[in-house]
């Protein structure tokens, strides 16, 4: 498995067993891990701190410079609003794990430039399919549904 | 002046009084704020708290039902992440006090079915102005610049 992807899914399972949704990210650049996250929504009662969104936060504050040069990896499709933040922050690639179980803008993102690569990785879609079969209340929330 | 958005000014001078980037927001539910929040860019080294988001943050985990009757005010034009916030949980208006100095993603919410009222404040704009002479390195970061 690729090495970063393997990295948002150890996320995503951190997440799961902390009783949250399996969601996980890494933002990557020059090779190197610069921020790690996973979704927030029942750990903290967060409704920002989706998986992509954790991984920026814990980045940091970063020059325009580095996030244009960064891929995010992530274990499922990006929502509108993660879509937003790698559109806010100039982020050039996005690497998703799979989006047979939510399509979030892949194709608002691929509009304004960003290239998208999307793996289908038997564990990311396992990891969701589980979890909404589990917890169909909790991830509708997780998407304004 | 609108009261919800005197409300959202009165959270961009907080942010401002700590130091911070002065834009300020809230969310409002059938005439009651629900959640007032700023950029916290500064103040929490947080790349994901701009003001729309910190007062969604703030507001904590809502039903969609709540949020689809909701409105948000901003006093500057939101941004990629804060309009995709918008669009994921369903947001159907936005307030914005200004966009003479920031213009956002407003054409994007139109597409999606926001309604978007700029109210072209002096306040608001004066805020912004003074902010952005005084720290333009920290104004650029914020949007990715």
């Amino acid at each position: 498995m690729d090495p970063y992807l393997e990295a948002a899914v150890e996320e995503a399972r951190t997440g799961l067993g902390e009783g949250g949704i399996p969601i996980g990210s890494v933002l990557v650049h020059e090779g190197r891990i610069i921020g790690r996250g996973h979704n927030r929504r029942v750990q903290r009662g967060s409704t920002v701190l989706h998986g992509e969104m954790d991984a920026l936060e814990n980045a940091g504050r970063q020059a325009a410079s580095v996030y244009r040069a960064c891929t995010i990896y992530t274990t499922l499709s990006p929502c509108a609003m993660c879509s937003g933040a790698i559109v806010l922050y100039g982020i050039p690639r996005v690497v998703i794990g799979e989006n047979r179980s939510f399509t979030g803008e892949e194709s608002w993102l691929r509009e304004r430039g960003v290239e998208i690569e999307v793996l289908q990785d038997e564990q990311c879609i396992a990891l969701m399919r589980d979890f909404m079969a589990a917890s169909p209340e909790l991830w509708n929330e997780d998407i304004g549904v």
